[in-house]
């Protein structure tokens, strides 16, 4: 069974050559392939080899011995190294020093990252201090060296060191780290070989080829690490032959001023304006950059400080843009006046920016405008776009109150209210306020709508805080668990800062921080770039992307933002104003048929006038209206004394009231008493409802508009639930037309977000007009995770690679999907132009969209905010086919 | 378009032969086919005439025209009759009269039932009075038609007829109706005639045969009602042309003493015994032997009353017997001296005489023995056999406190507590208690053991109450929503009847009845033709069957009904005593992984000696035990009291533990962190659990059993939940193997209760080696049903016909039963010799195990006392295929 071992086992790479390439992931691991790659382009990467995944194989299987010809190789690599470099592993006047890293096909925790600096020894520190002129940083990197090599190649614990080292800085009286002295530093680099001999039983090796084997062998261990072993079975990688190892020249940007090490976007990652952008030290390495003891310079001063490097840079910049049609992100490094490139990577940038380069990129000829649309924007960019942005220069760490689900994007500055009822008199007094609240429920969206945005210590993704703040485009901090609330107190704390009621805060949506005091904001803007880049998007989009919007206001908004239609109006929203509440609490406490209806009677009016406002800024457009859903208690009061008030509203007995509260309560509420199982048990609330809409409709349809009614059945499970509504809707509809002596097309169709849907949508198409995915219950019940509740695990399931991803925000293509699969499949064998979509949140991300253009929906329906993401990666899961 | 219509509209029948038989149904409706059945036979069946399907279509589809010669061979058919009976339709002196019955191929609530007695008029009446020899019944008759023909075939309500005879009642003082005399009721006719004028406009039609087209028209027009086209609507019920009309001569036991009526069973349906048993009234209606008001004689009496016929009736008897394989339920009818039987159907039976007519008719040589297993015995019948019985003659209507839900069956008597602990106190002083509350939770469990009986006021079939109970086998009435329980005053009430502690109540958890007082119970026992047939049962029967059990006596209980190994052994039941329950408490209240370690191995031996003695009892079988389950919550008390007590004996601050009790709540337990998310997040307790497994079995090994334990991951929705929790029971197994210098083969299986994980079974089946399918589980999420809430809409779903099953009772195959046949598919793809089981509510559901073995599972897993039930109906799934 012994696979047959190939004879080379290295693979070098050096400025303008590899004897690898890309397409080698497999046998070079993916940062070998990637090293090879950029080399053979011809950037001047500092040179190296890698060792084959096949040679980790043998290693493993082999009672740890290498491969014949191992050795050889890996010296032949190093002499390869020396020659381009001109210098010798170990040599006492110009010491080459080398990094290890490990490095599979795929991407896994657990295994060794990174060994620098290997080749010092007390005679090549030496040389290290003289070339660099500064002994103080050769022996901190030798301590350095023999903490990383003895913690990561020899499994000594890191705390051994730290220990070391706290014990000579108290001897010393030192209080940082940089108050040890030069003379400080060699002796703890004596006391680090010390710990490395107690600990191992053997001297720190000097020879430099012998730290080399070591960490190499180190690199083909961790391969079989306990962790790595576990994530790889738990995810059933297998196929893998081991890790790779990549060694590599160490280039200094700190042996003398004709040295400078820096970083650089070929355009600017903020404003996306066309011209290098970035910042370097002279004599300096690239730690020093980050640590942020010496300000770094202006890129463009490096033209005048080394003209012929900063033209090489700039060279550089172009040819790579081209090459990979994108702005790069460039780490370099000047070794006596040769520019190195360590590293180039598309740049991460703003949405703003990520716009500007496209269009400037296409104006230029450098791309095209499917490459633009397919590459140059993430579908996310556009969401900072639509969002005010907290300027971050202005948020101190120390500030920062704490961390939450970024819920809802955007940024939101008020003061602290913790009832929805202060949020609303603050509002009329155009006072802004942030509503902070343990979790918030349908009662408290009167305060909500108030608020500039929304903080709660509990709750998820898809918990009612951030459902309802992203569909209003409200900025929401949601299950903030930093924080303790204290609603007796009015006051939370994160146990060293504390706010009251009335104290400044601003929240960051789009990173889920809460930030003491008022923060500046800045206000986002719909430039010319962005139409034009849209205008693109959607001429290589076909799928629809309709929004889903419960006001006239989302839907206006939406329609601006690009939706073609409502896929979700959900009713029950308009159900919480003052008399409407009231009245559908004498509906749910009506003991007969007839108080029911009459109850019924008087929220007619009130969900027609709704009606008619979204239809109005929907006109010629579908909009899409979803019966009644939540169980019925969620109508009621909870707390006694809330019950004592409504009681009295409703002229009943408390004590009967709350008899009818408590007997609605369930056990669980997402699978009890709600959707359709209300229009059954109810048909008054179905008839009310569809008279409602088709009312509306016929009176706008009388002023001059178009509309396409579409009336949708939440929560089926059975053909026969969706028979039995669609019964009283179409008669509904018969007696609401002979009525008025008019009519108007309308739709009925189903929500499908229970399993079993799925699984008999053959059985519902037939005569069902439309099927909507409601992916976010249907998330919960083919999981079997309450949204609510699910946060007691979901963490530790993702850490532990159990879940790639939360299935809440990225729909889970692997089993929901599959439901998604075989409904559609199903409904369309059974009426080949059924409409499909989906209207719960995965509708607006991205990776979910690609999958429901790859299922051939309809459309897909989310949020208003969201429409242009949803745009935008519409068109790009069509470009990728 | 038009469907091509047949000529032949009436197909007859009468003594000993018919036009059709029973493969007509189609076009004769089922009632229809079956009448032609029964004459073809030769049964002295009343001799009638069915009008085709066909027929109803065409007056449906032409403006309620009969098709041509429809009328004719109406005609004739009454000619037929009229020859048989010889005597005429409307015949002054000894007039025919007729029933009509409608009949489609599928029964369907909505469509007209029976009208009687067609063809009386004032002439026919005094016939009938002069041939009855009785005035009275004659004229009851004639009203009674009236309002019949009036109601069904006219659709005047039923209540303005009983308004005029309540005015008549009233003004001649008479509180019954039987006060009322000849002359009343005469003039009650007149009355009735008058109601009927009113209503229509019409005289009351005189004319038997204008009578009998009124009354076809009416069960044609029934067929297109409201009600019957939303009942076939919802089930889709297509493809059937109509409804058929059955008209048949009416035959009369009344008309002197050469007549008779009267029912018989060809053996005794309570004892089994080979002797025709039944009763019989001379000179009487079938009404009178109903009514008591005369006492009917025994059938051995009609021996030396009318002997012919008796001997006719006892020659039909064996015939049918021999016909059907089956012992018979038969309505007969002596009219002047000749004998007309009814209707002839396999008769209902106790689960004894059941038993015993199935191996008698062997042993007479009628059946042979697979014949008897396929069909003389109803798998539910053995119930009966294993469980007490009330002797139902004890129990009067008015003392039925309520009915609930037949939970458990068996019969239990007690005194009435109201909490656990005082269920316990009873049972040490041996005082018979039923436990009575409003619902049950796992603190209740010593309480529900110690009590002979439960009885709860909410819940269903898969509450926590009628699931312990039903795997004790110990009877329970579950959900009695007819009584209200007043915990406070330690009492319960119906309204009229008020119960306290201490009183004593019977349950019949067979039928959910409560009854006041003590009733007798009559004991089962298993007799040697019990043994006999179930040895021929399990000669036909090729899928095992196993059991649910968590105690050593239900197991041992289980292996003497014949389990073949345990399919789910809960654990979390064994965490419940003092000492247990104190311990996890402390577990769950740990901060660290240390303290959670110690108090789980403070629990190690505990659930080592649970496993041995289950094992012991399980010498040579399978055991396949469940990981720990629920959610942590269900461990902790609940009510502020207790939580102090609890917090007390644990020795921390009740509001720390207070906050603990509350950050475990969940919203929706069901969906929440519970099964495997728990053994994922606490390693330890799969390693605790696994390590007791294999120490106890390991050390019974040593004493000579042999075992085959499976440890079984619950809740599994991933395949990396499976593996990962794999890994954990591997390792510890290894530990444990090498800490004991020994081993033992074991297995490592999960549940299928959720959705995804029967859409990723394949995936799952490459490193499990069962699946066992949680169908309790994987109904809820499949329907998205709580069972513990669904009871709010359920009962109206099975009203309307949306549901045909409850399907927490007997598994839905056309929804769940897709994601059982996918799992298994996949699974077995995978990993071809797969053992694959089911272990839920439905592993004794006869309909349930039957698409079990259709789905070729090796095994069903049922609570102890449906083992048999379960053996039962795999042989005859087996025998059926």
């Amino acid at each position: 069974m012994e696979k047959d071992v190939k004879e080379k086992h290295v693979y070098k790479f050096g400025v303008g050559s590899a004897d690898g390439d890309k397409t080698l992931k497999e046998l070079l691991g993916g940062k070998g392939a990637n090293l090879a790659e950029m080399s053979s382009i011809g950037l001047p990467v500092p040179p190296g080899f890698t060792i084959t995944t096949e040679a980790c194989n043998y290693y493993s299987s082999h009672g740890s011995e290498w491969p014949k010809g191992l050795k050889e190789q890996v010296k032949k690599g190093v002499h390869f190294i020396e020659d381009i470099m001109k210098t010798n592993l170990g040599d006492s006047e110009h010491p080459l020093l080398l990094s290890v890293r490990s490095g599979a096909a795929v991407s896994m925790p657990g295994m060794m990252d990174t060994v620098l600096n290997l080749g010092l020894n007390d005679t090549s520190v030496e040389a290290l201090a003289s070339h660099t002129n500064n002994e103080r940083f050769a022996y901190d990197s030798y301590r350095r060296f023999i903490d990383m090599f003895g913690n990561v190649v020899m499994g000594i614990p890191h705390e051994k060191f730290e220990h070391a080292l706290e014990s000579l800085k108290s001897e010393k009286g030192a209080e940082l780290d940089t108050d040890l002295n030069k003379q400080d530093l060699k002796e703890l680099v004596n006391r680090y070989k010390a710990v490395y001999r107690k600990a191992t039983g053997y001297m720190f090796p000097t020879d430099p080829f012998e730290q080399l084997e070591w960490a190499i062998n180190a690199v083909f261990k961790s391969w079989d690490s306990d962790r790595a072993i576990k994530y790889r079975q738990i995810n059933h990688i297998t196929g893998l032959l081991g890790t790779g190892v990549n060694v590599q020249a160490m280039v200094y940007g700190n042996m003398g001023d004709d040295c400078a090490t820096g970083v650089c976007f070929t355009r600017n990652p903020s404003t996306g304006e066309n011209k290098l952008y970035g910042e370097f030290l002279v004599n300096a390495q690239g730690e020093d950059v980050v640590a942020g003891i010496r300000t770094p310079k202006d890129i463009t001063e490096l033209k005048e400080v080394m003209p012929k490097a900063y033209n090489e840079l700039l060279d550089w910049g172009k040819e790579l843009e081209k090459h990979y049609g994108n702005m790069q992100d460039i780490e370099f490094t000047i070794q006596k006046g040769t520019l190195y490139i360590l590293q180039t990577r598309n740049g991460k940038r703003t949405g703003h920016s990520a716009i500007k380069i496209a269009t400037d990129m296409v104006a230029e000829g450098l791309i095209d405008e499917r490459h633009a649309v397919k590459n140059l924007v993430e579908p996310n960019h556009l969401d900072q776009l639509l969002h005010p942005q907290i300027d971050a220069d202005t948020v101190k760490e120390k500030s920062v109150i704490g961390v939450g689900l970024a819920a809802s994007p955007g940024a939101a500055v008020g003061k602290v209210v913790f009832d929805s009822e202060k949020a609303e008199e603050a509002a009329l007094k155009d006072d802004p306020v942030i509503l902070v609240r343990i979790e918030t429920s349908p009662e408290d969206v009167g305060g909500m709508s108030a608020a500039e945005g929304i903080l709660t210590s509990r709750g998820g993704m898809t918990s009612h805080a951030a459902v309802v703040a992203r569909g209003w485009g409200k900025p929401c901090v949601a299950g903030c668990s930093d924080i303790i609330i204290d609603y007796e107190n009015l006051s939370f704390t994160n146990g060293k800062i504390t706010v009251h009621e009335g104290d400044w805060i601003s929240i960051d949506g789009a990173r889920g921080t809460v930030i003491e005091g008022r923060k500046d904001v800045i206000k986002p803007e719909l430039d010319e770039n962005y139409k034009t880049f849209m205008s693109w998007v959607d001429q290589f989009r076909d799928m629809n992307v309709r929004t889903n919007a419960d006001t006239k206001e989302d839907a206006s908004r939406a329609r601006d933002f690009g939706a073609e239609g409502i896929g979700l109006c959900r009713t029950e929203h308009m159900f919480f104003g003052e008399d409407r509440i009231r009245a559908i609490r004498r509906m749910i406490i009506s003991d007969s048929f007839e108080n029911r209806k009459d109850a019924l009677a008087t929220l007619l009016p009130y969900q027609k006038a709704d009606f008619k406002e979204i239809f109005k800024s929907m006109d010629n457009l579908p909009v899409t209206i979803r019966l009644l859903d939540p169980p019925l208690h969620e109508f009621l009061p909870e707390e006694k004394e809330d019950i004592e008030i409504v009681a009295k509203e409703l002229g009943i007995k408390p004590s009967v009231f709350a008899q009818k509260v408590r007997s609605l309560r369930e056990f669980n509420p997402m699978l009890g008493h709600r959707g359709c199982r209300l229009g059954i048990t109810y048909p008054e609330i179905t008839q009310m409802q569809t008279r409602a809409i088709l009312e509306a409709a016929i009176e706008l349809k009388n002023e001059g508009y178009t509309l396409f009614p579409e009336i949708m059945i939440p929560l089926v499970g059975t053909p026969q639930e969706f028979r039995s509504q669609k019964l009283v809707i179409d008669r509904t509809a018969k007696d609401v037309f002979e009525e008025l002596g008019d009519s108007i097309d309308y739709k009925v169709g189903t929500m499908i977000e229970i399993p079993r849907a799925a699984l008999v949508a053959g059985q519902i198409a037939k005569d069902a007009e439309f099927f909507s995915f409601g992916t976010n219950d249907l998330t919960q019940m083919t999981f079997g995770y309450s949204r609510d509740d699910a946060g007691k695990f979901l963490g530790e399931y993702l850490k532990e690679g159990i879940l790639q991803e939360d299935p809440f925000q990225v729909l889970d293509t692997e089993g929901v999907g599959q439901l998604v699969e075989m409904a559609t499949k199903k409904g369309r064998e059974q009426k080949p132009a059924l409409k499909v979509g989906i209207c719960g949140e995965h509708g607006g991300e991205p990776h979910s969209v690609t999958f429901c253009y790859q299922q051939g929906l309809n459309y897909v329906s989310c949020s208003p905010f969201r429409v242009p993401v949803a745009r935008l990666a519409a068109a790009q899961a069509a470009l990728n086919v």
